[in-house]
């Protein structure tokens, strides 16, 4: 199902390293992909204003709500949700709350993001908690993984839920009909694993998702797209992403060093030089910018807080496809077709 | 310390897919760099020595112990246990409990090589549980590892005990007299991470260790170099570890997908070969292959199953170091050293 019409993006202004500038920016590069959009802008208006009067397509589409109130990169979430009440990045989720927007995108505090996002949008109905999900280049193409930080300790229903979530986000986004979706662990042998993934395993064998569940994975199926989706704690999560990217900065920092450590080399480097972009824009991480926090009554999405405009633009494209796609709609029927099996006995027993 | 005169290696010939022709090669190629060693070869005589007679420095330095059985790749822990006590695996590890050889080298089942080293080699005083560790490539030159995958669930005190063995690892190993050290997390505030993870970094702060304990690290500090020992449980360390290489091996694929994707390309590959090659070799796990048990009462290094001659010979060389530099006593020290602060109640109690 795609929904027509125009949609209206609510962006947090003031989040990340290089706010407000990537975000006008990156608005106005997402607006040429995506014409069908407005944006609301949650920020100081006296820095906006003359940011975005430089570009007269996005200034056409463009209202600025002013605030001067900003959450800090490094202020504790529930301190955020106390003080931050006028802040730029609760405004812009209250915009979706409220029915203003479609969606909210933030580059701003990820802790506090999401405890803002939790009490404002609330959880959609038989999800405990949200999960932080994002997508991975693989050999395959492209691979979806959750949760990659909300959630530092799980059990096993929450992974359960995870993977409803996981599955319906590949299906709505990557179109994918039948995904195959696995649980992260440290060996794809059944007996492998603590409890926790045991219990999760036995109650996704038998739940009747679509696509198919394939058990265990380990974490070189991630990069080898072994499986469409891939689930697991908040904890392991955080640290296998972040060793993936710092695997990857390790081998471009390496091949760059390679390339310079000779004439030849050098040389050979100036031949390959189209090609090479090519495979750098392959592996560029503002090309997977945009983490969602699956499991709310509202699609909000988490722009990294280094990127720059190309990023964020690439973060509020993820928006609009969720918008687009009728993502809500569609995990609210998912949720409630495994609201039986998630509410019988056994399962809650098995989750304690 | 340094450990002069003859070494004897108990090598498990019949260890891992390449074997035993791998361990046979890789042993003539070890002798090479480490010409005051000897070998033990345990495995098929029938099989083994043709393969060493055609080598005539090997065939002087090498007795093979004949025996039958075999270790399956896929064989259960506790079976192996049970039921392989004439396996070239367990005979090899007896070699070592006896005094017979320094060291024991396998490319067998991991998961039957520790329960086995932990039953006949028995664990230092001081040491719950034995871990597995490793050497990875980073931007500043290398950082241990630890554990990799022997403890799914570890408490704070297997954590600290962790650390007191990868500090005294890399001490030896890498000759770095101040190691700094910590513990994997999701982010390097003090209060991120689960209690486990709390409760471990406040006894460490309290810990005397050499070199400095830095507290918490992320996922992409270990390519990064951040430490010189990343601690963490055996779930998160094998799922880190298997992301990284599948990260690298995503990578490698795509690099060359790239030099084969134009004529011009593929003509700067031509140019820039002798440095690539340099690349892959610095990057080439074989380099890295050999992983320490830690925490036995006896030396054992596990090689990848999957390995050839190059990477079975760097396991022998890893082996050699570790008894060379007279490794086991420092450790034995070293846990004596902190054994007032281990069984402080209060540490009991932080454990459980």
């Amino acid at each position: 199902m795609v929904v027509g019409g125009r949609l209206t993006l609510a962006l947090d202004a003031m989040g990340g390293d290089h706010a407000p500038s990537a975000v006008v920016r990156g608005a106005n590069l997402a607006l040429r992909r995506h014409p069908d959009t407005e944006f609301l802008f949650f920020g100081r208006e006296g820095d906006l204003r003359p940011l975005i009067d430089r570009m007269r397509k996005l200034r056409g589409v463009s209202q600025i709500v002013h605030t001067e109130s900003v959450v800090a990169a490094d202020e504790k979430p529930s301190v955020a949700l106390r003080s931050g009440r006028k802040s730029s990045m609760r405004l812009a989720i209250d915009a979706v709350r409220d029915g203003q927007a479609n969606a909210v995108v933030s580059g701003g505090n990820t802790g506090a993001l999401m405890a803002m996002a939790k009490f404002a949008l609330r959880t959609l109905p038989g999800v405990d908690r949200p999960a932080i999900s994002s997508f991975f280049p693989t050999l395959r193409g492209e691979t979806v993984m959750l949760d990659l930080g909300a959630n530092v300790v799980c059990d096993a229903r929450n992974l359960v839920q995870f993977a409803v979530m996981g599955n319906c986000f590949c299906r709505s986004v990557l179109g994918i009909p039948d995904p195959t979706y696995a649980l992260l662990n440290v060996g794809s042998e059944d007996m492998k694993g603590g409890e926790t993934l045991q219990e999760a395993a036995a109650i996704l064998r038998n739940l009747a998702l679509p696509g198919s569940f394939v058990g265990f994975v380990e974490g070189d199926d991630i990069a080898k797209g072994t499986v469409d989706v891939v689930v697991t704690d908040g904890f392991t999560g955080n640290v296998a992403l972040k060793t993936a990217e710092g695997t990857a900065t390790l081998y471009s920092e390496f091949l760059q060093r390679t390339f310079r450590s000779s004439l030849l080399a050098g040389l050979g480097y100036l031949l390959a030089r189209p090609a090479m972009h090519k495979l750098r824009k392959r592996v560029d991480p503002r090309r997977y910018n945009g983490a969602v926090f699956l499991g709310l009554n509202g699609i909000a999405v988490k722009s990294h807080g280094g990127t720059d405009a190309l990023g964020f633009a690439h973060a509020i494209g993820v928006a609009v496809d969720l918008a687009r796609h009728g993502f809500l709609d569609a995990m609210r029927k998912d949720l409630e077709g495994v609201a039986d099996v998630l509410s019988n006995p056994q399962v809650q027993a098995a989750a304690v």
